[in-house]
């Protein structure tokens, strides 16, 4: 039996790449797409689909699970509707796999309550990239030995936010394996605002937005004569894919929510 | 005839490495050294100069120009005495390199106008190393045809100040040659705040401090589809000593103030 | 007047791009396409092109010539065929940009002189990425006072051949300027061949294949207690479009072979 | 009762280190220094060495451990010596840790089963930075998701073997995790001999060596539309300092060969 998936976004960038992926995985049937407008009634109705995906396409959550009882419900929307969907979905069974990031903590805390008394699977993953994910991980395993430590990140300049999910996230991840500390030297000074770049429990953030650019970060770790470096580029949207497909099949053995593929791996 | 140079700032560690520099070069003599308290007569005296550097140690640089007559005045103590140490030396006709940064605007025009009214040679050098040079050059160059710039300077966290004097340079250089706009989204937004480092000119500066690491500055050019990067990384005070004798050289030569030893390559 | 632009390898990447960015250029006009192989008589037969682009295809670049007359022929073919259209091109005084090298000594020769002969101006371009032909420009600058330098250059891993054909060029630039010697320690040896990578001039060269990986190159100059780093990357065919219309805009005013867009900036 | 160490190759730059490292830890007791020439009695007769370090130096092993007693032997010389002083320190049950590479693989299967045999701990350390380690570790986790990695490694131009230590090394690990396989296109070929790097089981090495350079390695992991990277800069021998000390201590509680730190962490 193939997981039966429904998407939220199927028009997006990323939402284009994860129809097509979706469509082309045997172990998996696209069963309906959410959109915010009314679009058409199927995805092959829309110019930038091939005419064999006959995937009908909903504007009403609630309806759409209704008929078409989808196990995994797969959100790439931006964040303002998502936690209303991410509501929704769970309070029907189904299991969500959310692909953006900007929940209040509240709103975390809520979801996590909720996937667990109804003992349903959810997944909110920042980011799918498998290099990306691996970063993570490694950088949460290098600042138990050398907790100095500053972030990188780099996206195209159409990014209209700054820190991007994926630093908050490792800054976070990092946070929970060294004790909180003040970096740089105790006395220093900004000559100009902003320099030392934003602080995560004492960690540094710098963001940088240039054309051309894609989606990069870079961990930095300090150490006596030494540096360690971890960095991830994600070139293209395709680097996504193989996470996209990892997570749906995970969030199937899952009865509350995770967040961050890094823990499955 | 050798060039005839004292030196401010014997003991540091810059200024250990230029009395060597200076004392196994053929062209020039170091005649003198200042220092800001009493620490000997001659500098083989202290235990960190071999015993035959028979150079003379003073605390007053006007005695010092009036006893030895140096052709060139290497400072390289912290901005507190600095500019003091400079009008001094230009009013004696003494050429002044100073290796510090952290001159006022006022301070840097008044300096200006002193050195061209005296015709005497005078270098400011934010930065003794040849690839640091050349970085900047480039860098000045390169913003004509990709005007969209980052600029991520590293340190050891034993400094003090942030951004550094040459990525403050570097910003300046490339402002010279672009047109002032703020880059980024028009829309962005930083979630936690600095996340977008400085701001020079419409040019972010982000400063990274982490112990292990020396000098270091990459400066980012996005352009559609492509980036360039140009990096110089400092691994030793030695990376400077080239730079220091080219300057000795190049202000015998001037009779104005130049800041910054690019102007010279 | 507009410029006439007939394109060889229409249906390439790059090839599909460099229509659109012609067909969209004002002060240009796409007259023909060269094609090896039938594949109809106009682009707008071709799916992959919209439907108004009224293109003739010739398979036979005498008859294109002859019919269409254009004033500058781009040709974005692999190597093989390369050659003998450049010299059908010149022949018949149609100014040649040539995007793909592998062109050996002779050939480069013989092309240099009948463009000379002829008066007609001709562009052999290995990169048409600004960034990347700062690069090698600045490269070119750098070895002047760091001639100590290294090359790595990193593609995907569909790249047939190696090194890529800017990282041979970059070299070549290098070496015009810097004595020809032996890198590193005069005893070193290799415990695995190839450790040292390729020896143009003395310069080691090193090529990078994986996938996920676009078109990328590090050039490295080492120094007492430093390093300058250039590095550029491509990372979508979008680069180049710049790129071409001015070597197509450049190649109209020239009267002999130019080896490099890096000669004109 | 510190751990008592006897150590060769006291005067080299990393022994130096190593012998002030030692004697300032509490926990250690310097017992005797091994050199291959007479250069005195005790260390602190050597000027480079403070006048309280009085450790006695021998040039014969066997009589070093007669007197000395010491528990663990840390060998820092070439890989000349160092097969015959393992050998030595094995059979008299003294647990040596090594510092050099260089072993045959019948070298180490020997020394290998001579420990086993002994019970007694012995540590083969190519890297003794706890960020190089942590490099290696990390380069073999990610080799199971993303099997395409390449190896670039850098070093100043004094030394003499290419590829690194660290490099095979780090080649070795990977090649423990992903099924053999050559890399690249299935046609690739070279133009300049070389370029490709030197191979380990299908994974391409790339050395440089530059003057400024200090010791520097960087892992690339490529996957669809995506790369990771990790690197290790070495920039100053104190880096080792940290991961000699947990050698030392590690040594004491195995109780046969183990080849790398990073199996200890």
């Amino acid at each position: 039996m193939p997981i039966r998936v429904a998407i939220a976004g199927p028009r997006g960038r990323m939402g284009q790449e994860a129809v097509r992926t979706i469509m082309e995985e045997a172990e998996m049937e696209l069963v309906a797409a959410l959109d915010y407008k009314e679009v058409g009634t199927q995805l092959n109705e829309l110019t930038i689909f091939p005419t064999d995906y006959e995937v009908p396409i909903y504007t009403d959550l609630k309806l759409l699970i209704e008929e078409t009882t989808p196990d995994v419900f797969l959100d790439l929307t931006t964040p303002k509707s998502v936690y209303e969907h991410t509501i929704i979905a769970l309070k029907s069974g189904v299991r969500p796999v959310i692909g953006t990031t900007g929940f209040s903590h509240a709103e975390l805390m809520e979801l996590e309550s909720m996937a667990s008394d109804q003992k349903t699977g959810a997944l909110i993953v920042p980011n799918f990239a498998i290099g990306a994910i691996l970063m993570m991980k490694f950088a949460k395993m290098a600042a138990e030995y050398l907790p100095e430590v500053e972030i990188i990140e780099l996206h195209h300049d159409r990014k209209l936010d700054a820190p991007s999910g994926t630093a908050a996230k490792t800054a976070q991840m990092i946070s929970e394996v060294r004790e909180s500390h003040k970096q740089g030297h105790p006395d220093e000074h900004e000559t100009m605002e902003g320099a030392r770049g934003a602080n995560y429990d004492g960690i540094p953030i710098h963001s940088v937005r240039l054309p051309g650019l894609v989606a990069h970060q870079t961990v930095l770790f300090g150490g006596e004569g030494q540096l360690l470096t971890l960095k991830h580029d994600s070139f293209d949207r395709k680097s996504f894919m193989s996470g996209i497909k990892i997570a749906i099949r995970k969030v199937m053995e899952l009865n509350k929510l995770i967040y961050g593929l890094e823990k499955l791996l």
